[in-house]
């Protein structure tokens, strides 16, 4: 593993420690305090938007928006923690990225999120054709990414013209065999803080609702998605069956640990991540 | 499937039709017909090299080189078939090509191609640092290249900086569950025509030699590597368990059959899979 890799994963087990032991409220405000480490980038252009706050740089093309469903296991995730990463994402698809930031639990559990999502995609759509709109996300974002596009086809709705979600949690019921087989490499997470963090999310809906874990959704007919995921992950499995359900490309990242993506200051395979997803994203909607 | 990705999948059929029936040299022939539809790039510049041919573009750096091993089973495969395909590869990596002309089967079995790839791979290293040096190649080559990787270790010689396969053999066996549940999706491999080739190639050899089939080596310790593979192929599962057991980058392509990489000229998964394979040697070769 490269140094900057091993740096990766040690930033991500001070994560976990800052946010350990305190009230839910107490995790998010450790999360916001250790994304300060990522400055913003200059001329990041930050509006507020009645779903969260548009990000733009130089490289954002008027006419182009990637919707951004951020992680945080449904619980955690803001502006705050994602700006920055929202900068390198609008120059890498040249786009405007809309941040959604939506409901949290315990506070708004399932169905709120993905309604919230649903709304803030069609009020895309009143400003952008959708051959224009990309959807993006991470994590649980990454799986809030899927289910929305279920919800999408369900309502008969335009679909985004692209899909690129990075570590996507698809499954809250963790299922997958990499939640013991990468337990011991994954630097972040654990199958019972995922379980627990579903189980608030959750509220007593079943987690094999396709709209809380998209994996057992029809996953045919989606726009280009692309999956990336790292192989120190126990969401590995997740993406892999995400992959092979949707007929996704996959990019599968030696070393790399949950959300990889972050580090893009000092990681090259988090530059390559954002690259990739900037790439697939312009490729479908020029 | 979009309709360029099925015209893939139709040309390969007819070059398994164009192939079939006659004598290896026919196969031979067919192969270098039918590839006469993708013309050489302009401004493309050939030379002779001891152990092939030079692919230089405009675009190859001086001091970078990949050695690149092409496909065929073992059994076919020539500068004719594979010139115009080294052209794109030359600049998409930025580099020169040394196209390797390795002996085949059934007239040179194993390790006829082992050994000359290795000595080959040897003859770059007066001309080139190790660190500006890549290997590349695909389906029987993409096995011969890790074949080689596993070889230098053996003999304690220089790695190369970077490893890329497209659709790489990795077990002559034809182990793969790939192998029977692909077999419709396949147009071009079959187990029996791949197993058959094998025989040739082996000769009476072990297909547990892990020089022969390279997924049995030691895999650990080699330069960073990516493997591409597409949906469509029964050699799926080797590109997989390759990743795996190389910890490498491991991108899945949909819908793509084997070598889809040939089809740029009209195909964007194909300059996809080549700007892939050139920015990972460029990554490695700075």
């Amino acid at each position: 593993m490269s140094p900057e890799m091993e740096r990766a994963h040690q930033a991500l087990r001070e994560l976990v420690s800052l946010r350990s032991g305190g009230t839910v409220r107490d995790s998010r405000r450790a999360y916001e305090v250790w994304v300060e480490q990522f400055p913003l980038p200059a001329e990041t252009v930050v509006a507020e938007w009645e779903f969260g706050e548009w990000v733009r740089t130089p490289s954002s093309a008027a006419d182009r928006v990637v919707l951004y469903l951020h992680g945080g296991a449904y619980r955690m995730g803001s502006p705050a923690t994602h700006r920055t990463l929202m900068a390198h994402v609008a120059t890498a698809a040249q786009a405007a990225v809309a941040f959604a930031d939506y409901p949290l639990a315990p506070e708004d559990p399932f169905p709120a999120a993905v309604d919230f999502a649903r709304d803030a995609y069609v009020s895309l759509l009143d400003r952008f054709p959708a051959n224009r709109v990309a959807v993006a996300g991470e994590s649980a974002g990454g799986g809030l990414g899927v289910a929305l596009l279920l919800r999408l086809k369900d309502e008969g709705l335009p679909l985004p013209a692209a899909v690129a979600v990075n570590s996507p949690w698809m499954d809250l019921a963790c299922g997958g065999d990499s939640m013991a087989l990468r337990a011991y490499r994954d630097p972040m997470l654990s199958r019972d803080s995922l379980l627990a963090a579903a189980g608030e999310y959750l509220a007593g809906e079943s987690p094999l609702n396709a709209y809380a874990s998209p994996i057992h959704g029809d996953l045919t007919g989606l726009p280009p998605l692309l999956v990336q995921v790292g192989t120190e992950e126990i969401l590995y499995d997740d993406a892999v069956a995400l992959a092979a359900k949707a007929d996704a490309r996959l990019i599968v990242v030696p070393d790399a640990p949950h959300v990889w993506h972050y580090f893009s200051a000092w990681l090259p395979e988090a530059r390559d991540a954002l690259r990739a997803m900037g790439d697939h994203i312009l490729a479908a909607t020029r």
